[in-house]
């Protein structure tokens, strides 16, 4: 996608070398950052220079594949840095996957690693772009659509899953406009969604966390897409904290609400959102916000009352019931057909 | 309530001076501004050093009374000063009656002014005091209590409303906790709500204000009570943004839903809650956060992507059938019964 008028990739690889968008840089500087061995990449995945499953995943693939090249193949160095790689970020299920395809794949070959690699990054792209194909139709005659958190293309190598269909509608040429969930208490929307439609020039405006239900109310809003972090064989959806309230929200003003995920987002083995773990993370994402000030440096700043704890549940699970549809790759189908399409 | 142990109102009057509570400067500072003269009280009132319908109702009257002071109860002297003190903030609907009320007892001279002025804020007092008494059953056998914004004590003259309840019950030895929404865009949650129940001790947490259903959903909320800034006829509840949000999610989970207020709050002309404007307030409060750095510094920091604009709603309106029952100085009701108690 676009920043600044010009085409990007979140991570790309160009010889030996790994090219990442600075994201924990965003929105308030641009920098790309240059990777030159799978030591520095791994560092990029586990500060998080990069984030997004996709992304992460894409990155991971590189990154093994410039492990290839820098110890000439060498089977038991690439054991130890598949490990290095994999240590990053444990849980992200992407990241795995992405090592041990090209793992396999050095087998017959660095040039053989480093397409494996390319083609993790290539088949992302595709995923996302059909993604868009499928929903578009859903944005195409609604003018305003909401959105929680980060589901656009930073988050995977383009397009991304729920902001997706909004560029595809877009460049077709269809007029919409996008409520930007601020999404605290990390501001993904404020910061990384907004930045996004901004480079690509489609309207947008943040909101507050609690104005989505008055927007409804006023008829403001035709239609809710979100991402997802984990689909369950039911059909539940796992998701940033406040995609639930969304959800109810958009039940109760009878407005659709659709999830927009690749497949490789089904936990097949995981029956209902009941058994999904919710990670509950530091208070200091509440207590504290980071910004810049007039001169353009930042701050970390305390914004509640000191003294004052809080509790930071990172997720929350919608139950199929609520969600009118999932936008996959393999095309828009109702939660209770998820096991027909994963794996 | 209490402030670091000791008793304090948001407001009073002490020979010809009065005494504020400097809201704005809290939660990071805790201190008390002396206003010796009229004008002085009603810069305080238009500076934002009080707000809240009931402390600004009562610094009204009291600045009033310092007006009968000063001017010797000079009739024409009297009708500039209270035209100048009904300027300061011109929608506050207690304002008005506070300063009618002790313009006209300043007829029959000085004292009866001032002892006007002191009973408005005695009737605040003893209004959330009574709401408290009405309400504390509410919250007795249950452990968790959602509030939204700051209906607190800082927002009246003592005790507040959707707070009285929870600080009463407290006080007679109940066990209770608070989740304290956060309340983006101004934060009153985080800020005021939060310092005042650290002041009293009581358990509380502040959660992003997307937290809530997720917290329903695990059964962590037994009842959520909120303020009013208006009451029609039908019993709908003009609150801050984000209250109709939590009143559909309680619905979703079938958890009690409260509105805690003064029937001063009600307001009989308004059929229904159509007919209240919705003030939209400067997107500056969704991409501005002020708050201190480690060295104590205050800042105000973008923490959005810079150029993106935002929309602020500042208010919604939850319907009256979202609404398990209004608990006012006159009793706990059904929202159906608000034409039976108004006026």
């Amino acid at each position: 996608m676009k920043v600044q008028g010009k085409n990007y990739r979140t991570v790309w690889m160009q010889d030996e070398k790994v090219m990442l968008i600075e994201q924990n840089l965003l929105p308030f500087e641009f920098r790309i950052f240059t990777s030159t061995n799978y030591k520095q990449t791994c560092q990029a995945i586990s500060r998080m220079i990069v984030r997004g499953a996709g992304a992460i995943g894409a990155t991971a693939g590189f990154a093994m594949a410039q492990a290839c090249i820098e110890y000439n193949n060498d089977a038991t160095k690439l054991i130890k840095a598949r490990q290095e790689i994999e240590n990053t970020r444990p849980t992200a299920q992407n990241l795995f996957s992405a090592t041990k395809r090209v793992f396999t794949a050095a087998q017959k070959g660095k040039a053989k690693a480093i397409a494996e690699a390319q083609k993790i990054a290539d088949e992302d792209v595709e995923a996302c772009r059909l993604i868009g194909q499928y929903g578009k139709s859903l944005v195409e005659h609604e003018l305003n659509v909401l959105t929680h958190c980060n589901a656009g293309w930073l988050a995977f190598v383009d397009f991304g899953t729920a902001l997706s269909p909004v560029y595809q509608a877009w460049r077709e040429g269809c007029k919409l406009h996008v409520w930007v969930d601020e999404t605290r208490p990390r501001s993904q929307g404020a910061r990384l969604t907004a930045w996004e439609l901004q480079n690509e020039k489609i309207p947008h405006k943040i909101i507050a966390d609690n104005s989505a239900a008055f927007l409804m109310e006023q008829g403001k809003i035709d239609v809710v897409i979100t991402g997802a972090d984990r689909i369950t064989a039911s059909g539940d959806v796992a998701n940033k904290i406040g995609t639930l309230e969304k959800a109810i929200c958009a039940r109760y003003f009878d407005i659709p609400f659709y999830v927009a995920a690749p497949t490789s987002t089904i936990d097949i083995e995981c029956e209902n959102g009941n058994e999904i773990p919710i990670e509950i993370r530091s208070q200091d994402e509440i207590i504290f916000q980071k910004g810049v000030d007039k001169q353009g440096d930042m701050h970390t700043v305390k914004v509640c009352t000191p003294g004052s704890s809080g509790f930071n549940p990172a997720f929350d699970v919608t139950p199929a019931s609520l969600i009118s549809g999932i936008i996959t790759e393999k095309g828009l189908i109702h939660p209770s057909e998820i096991r027909n399409i994963a794996g």
